[in-house]
């Protein structure tokens, strides 16, 4: 198995983007990205994407995406895993090249939620919830988080502002991220009078509807030096990459306040890169919702069950705490389009590793780890980069 | 790379099954491909579908048939190219193989069409197309087709009944297939008389709307004799797999009337299997209307440019034909449950390469070609299997 890195990035701005088709956001990401890498084609483009099919009216969107950019008598496929959607392009992309069947592929993820003419996008979020069983019953996907943080509550007994903490940390380093929906910085105070949206979560707790796409090229450790160019940020190396699922609905699991996919899937990622999560200098994790910021930690091994929330201070996520979370903004604060998540954060990964990450650079970043979650922990996949 | 071979088949009925849901149909065939392959469990559940979104509001369609199927903890996503699903969904299975990152992978197709409450099948399909300059001008896809065909009998002063020939094959075929959604044959006069739906395409020309699920288990060839079992068919092994892009729109080809990406993909399938046409035994093509045979045919190196129509007669192309298409009743009779058609099409081969062909069996047959159509021509998958 060929090793594989990661030799540029690019990413959308992130937010409600009137002014742009699916297609132009996709481009704007695919076309920085090869411009990062020093490249002017490719073998192959996948592209993560969940949404397009219910909103757009629109499938067969990696070929349209290739043609649009111009990469035409390529491979071109769709992958669709929810809001894992991302992570698992990257997985696939990453097989290309470690099976030699490929040398230079293109991993995107689009997602265009909002001008989407007589359609609703919660109902669409939906669709990564099970529809005859979970969906039909009126169910949205933040009511189902919301009870899952309500168990959450009452089972260690947590106060509601427990979860500020990820809510305020992602914010911070959102407002330094000008790819970010939200640039600006909340206090507690903020988080405690944020509307509430389906009880216990709130505004802050949640993760905003947005369009965005981001690109990373991938290409054999073996041939970096070959694309590295003087403009180049360096190449980084993907040690690890593991998915696992679980039920689809969250009634099904044996214990709903353990993502047990987080946890196969960190594991196995663990022990194909050697490292424990000691060695993770940081990790963009999934918070859609703040809960699921708690039950990451706890399942991926840097909290003990139930105390994944005691970890959310400026002390222990913050850019200079113990374990940096959300970097660049994470969900809450760059913003969540779907399909893209899992390869922003990936993208966010190298800026750290890369030292490209502004102000909100983590010193001495070595190695990154990124997770991405797709349903209520229906499907977890887990990277760890390194240099 | 490693090499890869398929292990099992596995096939659900084809037509208007209104009393199976998706999820019931993706496991008819999944758990009959396990069965076949003499497995319990796999690595990966990749599975190819198009329309879960826009016509079952349900995304995350491949954790879900995990779940159902009972393979908890593995990997699973869900790939999408249009009616090229199915074969680009098999490619990835077997990039996964190849690069050792899985040893069992279990592809599948999955397309439920029919029973959609309150969705338009036919404007789901038009998703195929550029929704932004074809499908918005109420163009279908069945249109599109009627558009090419139309262009063709002009371009070589070919008469409508020229195409019969690949219609009749198709049911002839379908009629010794307990999968096939029509299973009696046709003849002349029957195509003659066929309602138009689209001048000129009438409903001969064209496959039906239904739902249908296709498995296939790979495993590494160097393998094979661990997973063999007394009951099993033989392995078949993946000698070739490309795939090729073309503008979405039609109207963006320099020339309409020549199926660019299935000329690249099968040279670079050619190539792969150190084969030439000649050496092909049979060849599941993408029969979606009639006119597609004939380009396919064309582009693929077996007619010259406005000749392919010429091969559709009984010595060409039947059973103990030059060249046997569609030998288990291709899109036309088997049926077009999209992202289900590429892994229909690969099971068949398997069923030709290993002697369980039934009243079809072609005899001789040691190579045999798949080749999967997305869109209009847009995106085309080639795949070469010999024993």
């Amino acid at each position: 198995m060929r090793s594989v890195s990661i030799i540029g990035i690019g990413q959308s701005a992130v937010g409600e983007l009137w002014d742009r088709s699916a297609r132009h956001i996709a481009y704007d990401a695919i076309s920085a990205a090869m411009q990062d890498a020093g490249i002017e084609t490719a073998d192959a483009l996948f592209l993560g994407n969940m949404l397009s099919g219910s909103l757009l009216e629109q499938e067969h969107l990696a070929t349209l995406v290739a043609d649009f950019c111009g990469l035409r008598g390529i491979e071109a496929a769709k992958v669709e895993a929810a809001c894992a959607s991302g992570a698992a392009t990257l997985r696939i992309g990453t097989m290309a090249v470690a099976s030699g069947m490929h040398d230079l592929v293109i991993v995107a993820g689009l997602e265009k939620m909002t001008d989407t003419v007589g359609k609703d996008t919660t109902a669409g979020l939906a669709t990564a919830s099970d529809a005859e069983y979970e969906a039909l019953h009126g169910v949205s996907f933040v009511g189902l988080n919301a009870l899952i943080m309500q168990r959450y509550m009452y089972e260690y007994n947590v106060p509601i502002d427990a979860f500020a903490g990820f809510s305020i940390n992602a914010h911070r380093n959102g407002a330094n991220n000008p790819n970010a929906m939200f640039q600006e910085a909340i206090d507690l105070d903020a988080y405690v009078k944020a509307p509430v949206i389906a009880t216990p979560i709130n505004i802050m707790d949640s993760s905003p509807i947005c369009d965005g796409a981001a690109a990373l090229i991938l290409a054999p450790t073996e041939y970096v030096k070959e694309f590295t160019t003087s403009h180049h940020r360096g190449a980084v190396q993907i040690l690890a990459s593991a998915s696992a699922n679980d039920t689809l609905a969250v009634h099904d699991r044996r214990d709903p306040l353990f993502l047990e996919a987080a946890y196969v899937s960190s594991q196995k990622a663990y022990q194909q890169a050697n490292v424990t999560p000691a060695d993770i200098d940081l990790f963009e994790l999934h918070d859609a919702f703040t809960i699921m910021s708690a039950l990451s930690l706890e399942a991926t091994g840097f909290a003990r069950r139930g105390e994944g929330w005691r970890m959310a201070h400026e002390e222990q996520i913050g850019i200079n705490g113990k374990l940096p979370l959300s970097t660049m903004g994470g969900l809450k604060s760059r913003g969540h389009p779907v399909g893209a998540t899992g390869v922003y954060q990936v993208a966010e990964v190298v800026q750290q590793l890369t030292e490209s990450a502004g102000a909100n650079q983590v010193r001495n970043a070595r190695i990154g780890m990124a997770q991405n979650i797709g349903g209520s922990g229906a499907t977890i996949i887990t990277h760890i980069l390194g240099t």
